[in-house]
Parts: structure tokens; sequence; C-alpha cells
């Protein structure tokens, strides 16, 4: 298999699970991606990642350009290689982290004049930078490069922001068909639905971007602190505008109760820093719901942080020995919470796929009510 | 085999190599131990630790009884259960720590009272509790509590340690002794040589400890500043009034030089935690010499760390990513670097040992001492 197709398995109300073909791999859908930002899953291994299940990773444009540069990773022989890891990669545009990280940020139509967080240096990203930028990665899907607006805003800001977002897209599209035919052979570019919560705007955002015809369709603007219904009442005014033989993407997101949500909404894929960041921590995600390590009441605790979990954190140690290298900031620690939260959403993953193809994901998600009520109170 | 024995198999003039028998599993000498410091092989999972080639790990006294307890370690079932090493573990009695790390400290002919660097505690340890604590851990090889004078002083005061020391190690040995024999079944107690640099006071020592009657014989208070040619002329004077049937350790050394000078002079233990930390600071020990990969010269480097090691670092990525992670301060470059010095580390011992087997030691160290020199200037 050369081309990038999305093979639809099976659907269970709107909720779907399928499978992604790519030249590097299979993805199983709904399908979580771990965050690699700086050419690194934070304290993994890739064979690690690997190990937790992981079909796909995700890779920052933003951090990679910065560090170590877009242009040395293409001469080192692209991404997959550098940070071996042989399987799909989608790498985003730099959109969101240019917003959220960057210094003395300039949007112009051309793009974002901003400056490095780490040391100062003047940079410069455009829809046919950004597109450069994922081509020399290597990236095997590709983010357009949108507008991130900060929330709350009023509508007139958002729809202003949207629309310079959809004229982004189509330099994006443009761009990504410039590449050669070996360079986009099995990759894909994604288009990103902006408009905040407003459902005429997401509406809007949809059909301008159907009009310019993506492999996949994502959602983006999300999980910026706004509460957890109103991203399901915009991913329910949303995902009826994505074409259904497409896969569709809730970029950023998110705790195991918005996956939940979300895959009953139709989403496809996901990525989010919460399993790996709050492995270094000292937080896991487990059946009983989260735990922090580092409560006392962990100290003299001879049972396994998650006994239905496989995960050499919880083969291999106590919550006593968790509580010990987290409370002594050792590097394990890190490592083993981090492999445990990864652990626990690929198994997430791969029950919510299961349900799906056994028309049982409502009374899947009803039976895993308890675990995700208790993460509010984490 | 459940006692604890020590099989010389071959000599090539002062060197060694054997095997220690224990109940836990053999090791072979000259063997190289790995720091443990708080229950972990910092950075390490201890299967990774073990496929280095780690027959035995070291564990500190010190640190354990200040976090997270050998009270609460024994209650968890034990150092190896807690922290999932199945193989032997030496502990060292807290001397050394206790003078390097606490603060107020005050020697009596009792023990010695100080105050735990974490968090102000006021302890004791005493030969009687320090033999306790490494009972309470389940160690297989216990140390005899000593004091580490700071070097230099005066063959007066020098000489004054060690008597004290020697006091101590017999009441250690008396404690150790008292241990039910279920407990102390194939464990042993090894004594350590005090006396500075004084050749008189090293002799002196290692009579009385031979006096007394140990299953092993350590070389203590070295490593703690004095030129190398200063260690080596100690172990010159001291190696030969060691019992040739039982092992000998020389405590806290060394770099690989250290090392191959002291299996030249009759050696057979070690432990240092040069390669984990050098691991942790982005130095790495090649068999070209030691290397920083801070070093702007390897940002574009695509050629392995180390051409002739098969372990991770090497196998999976270029100098390229490792200083990519080095310079980005991620958790892996410390994983990965850390497992390549204990490579080292183990492949360095494993040479040694069949050097010494084929009675070609001499021209070995020879052919090292390109490596060895560059090190210098690390």
């Amino acid at each position: 298999m050369s081309e990038f197709r999305f093979e639809l398995v099976a659907t269970d109300g709107a909720a779907r699970t399928g499978i992604i073909h790519t030249p590097r791999g299979t993805i199983r859908t709904p399908a979580f991606m771990p965050v690699g930002t700086a050419a690194t899953v934070k304290a993994m291994l890739p064979q690690s990642v690997r190990e937790t299940g992981a079909d796909i990773l995700l890779g920052n444009t933003y951090h990679l350009m910065l560090r170590p540069g877009a242009e040395r990773i293409e001469r080192l022989g692209g991404l997959h290689k550098f940070m071996d890891w042989a399987r799909p990669i989608l790498t985003d545009s730099g959109g969101f982290q240019v917003m959220s990280l960057s210094a003395l940020r300039k949007i112009s139509e051309e793009g974002v004049r901003f400056q490095s967080h780490i040391d100062g240096h003047a940079e410069f990203l455009s829809p046919e930078r950004a597109m450069q930028i994922q081509r020399q990665l290597g990236s095997d899907i590709q983010m357009v490069f949108d507008e991130c607006p900060a929330l709350p805003a009023t509508h007139a800001a958002i729809e202003k922001s949207m629309a310079l977002s959809m004229r982004w897209a189509k330099r994006s599209k443009a761009a990504f068909a410039e590449q050669t035919d070996e360079e986009r052979r099995g990759r894909a570019c994604f288009g990103i639905v902006q408009g905040g919560t407003f459902s005429d705007l997401r509406v809007r955002s949809a059909e301008a971007l159907k009009e310019i015809g993506f492999e996949g369709y994502a959602v983006g603007g999300m999980a910026v602190g706004e509460p957890q219904a109103a991203m399901f009442d915009t991913l329910d005014a949303t995902v009826p505008h994505l074409p259904a033989d497409r896969p569709r993407y809730l970029m950023g997101v998110g705790k195991p109760s918005d996956i939940v949500g979300a895959v009953r909404r139709g989403i496809d894929m996901f990525d989010c820093v919460l399993p790996t960041r709050s492995g270094r921590n000292g937080q896991a995600f487990t059946s009983e719901g989260p735990l922090n390590l580092k409560n006392a009441r962990f100290a003299e605790d001879p049972s396994p942080l998650d006994a239905s979990c496989c995960c050499p954190a919880c083969r291999q140690f106590s919550r006593a020995y968790l509580h010990h290298v987290v409370k002594s900031g050792e590097i394990i620690a890190a490592v083993l919470l981090t492999w445990h939260n990864l652990t626990f959403y690929q198994n997430l993953m791969r029950d919510l796929r299961q349900a799906i193809a056994q028309f049982r994901l409502e009374s899947f998600a009803a039976g895993r009510s308890t675990f995700m009520e208790d993460e509010t109170s984490a």
C-alpha cells in the first residue's frame, strides 16, 4: 500500500473505527498520538512508545524549526531516522505554539513574525514556510498553517481570524501540492476547522475547507481552557459538516473523558501532552481514577499502581516504590509514570475501537463514567 | 549454591579473574558495580542495567535509611523486591556519606550523630546500627561501619581515625555475626582497610582486619581527590597484605584508567558514580576517549556515538541526535548516555577478565593507553 487511504471498518452511532493506511504503516482509529515535541516523546525510548500501542507520533514544527532546525534534520535524513521512529508521524504547523510560546508576535496577511522562546532569534512562519518545514521533516500528515486566537473572543474577532485561517489553508494546500510527486507520495495534508465556540463560524470554516479539499479534517482552537460542554457543543455543530470518508482529528485533546465524548461524536484522532506531562509530575491515570503518587498514603502501599495494567511500572514495582522515586525526584519516576500513562491512553483507545466494532460504545462509556468523574477532583 | 564463596579462576601477574558465588547469583570478577543510591540506578530500569552486563549493584545505607527508611523497606520485603533487582546487592555502611553529605556531625567512640541532608532530622549511625540497616535492606554483601577522614591529614590524625575504624570493624563483625543463621545465609561481611596514603598504617589496618576475619576486604578512603599515583602506591603497599582467597574491593573508584591500574594490582571489585553522573551531564566514555555531547561539533555528526558499542544510544541514534537531546535538556539524553556509559564500563570489565584469563593483561592495558590518556583533557 503506497498511498494514504482511510478505511472505515465499523460505525456505532456517530462513532467510527477504521484504519488509516500509509506507506509507513497503518494507524488504527480512534487513535491517540503521543506528543514528541522536540524529536522525543519525553522520557521514553521510541520502542517503548511503540510497546504502549502507539501507531503514530506527533512532532512539533515550531520546536523543531528552532532546535535543531528543519534544514538540519533534512540533511540528517529526516525526522523518522533522526528520532528512530519508522512509523507515521503527524506534524502540526506551528500555528498554536507561535501564539502560546513565542515573544513579540506580529501577524500579517503574509504570516507571523516572532522571536524564538529559546534564544530570542527573529523567525517567520507562513503557510508556505510551515509546509516547507513539514516537507523537510518528512512528515506523513502535514497540517495547514492556521491562526489560533485566544478564547474568549467576540464573534467578529473570531470571524476575522477564521477567515484568515481559511486563506492560509488554501495557500498551505497549494504549497503542499507543489511538493514533488516523490516527496508527496503517501503523504497527506489536513485542513483545520476554526471558529471558536460559534457554530455558524465552525460550519462556514468546514465548508470552506471541503471546497479546498483535504485528505483529513482537524478541529482546532479547542483545549484552550473552555468547559468540556462547550467543546462537545462545538463538535456537535462541526462534525456533521465534515466528510464521512476522511479522518477527523481533534487537536490537543485531552482528558480520557474528553476523548470518550469526542469519539462518541465521530472524532478519529487525538493528541495531548497530558499523559506525558502528568507522568513527569507524579500523576497517574488508573482504572480507579487518577492518582497523585506524591501522596503520603502510598508510602507503604505494596500494591501495583493499577492491577489491570501490564506496563513495567505496574508489573515490576509497588505504589510504595513509585511514591519513593517521585518524592526523591528520580528520573525513573518520570520514565515509569509516562510509560504507564501512555499505556493507559492506548488501552483506552483499544477498548474504544473494540466497543465501536461490537456496537456497544454507549454501554462502554457508561461503565467508564465512574473513573471519568473522579478526574475533576484529581 | 547456597553459600558465599570466591572462586579464583586465573591470575596474570598480580591481577586475578574469578567468580563470587552467592545465593542470588554469580559475580564475575573483576566486577564493576553500578551505584543505585536511592534504590534506583539513576535514569535506568533494572533490566536495562542487567543488559549492560552488571552482575551486582551497590546500594547506599545512608540514603536509604533517610528515605524511604530501612524499616519501611524491610516491611515491603527488602531492597531487592522494592527496586526489582533479584541479583546480588552490596551496601556500603554510610560511613563515607555521613562525612560528605550530612550536617552537624559529632563523632564519638559509640558512633556518629548527624543531621539528615534532606530534612535536618537528627540521626545516628554506629557499627551496630549500620549492620542492622544492611540486614533490614537484605544486603548480600554488607560493609563494616568506618570513619572516612578527609585528606590530606597528618599521620597522627589518620592513625587515630584508622584505629577507631578498626574498633568499629570488630563491632560491625560482631553485629553481623548476631544476625540469625537464616538472615546471614549466603551473605557476606567485608572489612575496610583505612590509613590514608600512609603505607605503614594501611599494613597495620590490613593485619587488624585479617585478625578479625572477613569474607572480603575493601580498600577505603581512596577516590577523595588524591593523585592517581598516590592511589596506586597505596594499593601497592596494601594489596600484598590481603588474603589471596578473598575478594578485594576498591571503594568509589573510578575512571577507566584507575580501574585498569587497580586490576593490575590485584583488585576484584569496583563501584563509582562516574558513568551514571557523567551520563546525566552529557559526557560519554568511548573507545576514542571521552566526548562531551554538548560540543557544537556534534550538531550535524551522523555517526554513532561509539561504532564499537552495541547499546541503544549507539545502535539507534546519531551523535547529532544525542547532541540535540542533551542541549534540549531532554530526559532521554540522561537515559541514553547513562546506558552507554554503563555499557562501556561493563565492556571494559569483560575485556579485563578475558585478558587476565588469556594471560595478556599487560598488552591489553598498553593497547588501551591512548584513550586512557585522553581522559585528563575531557
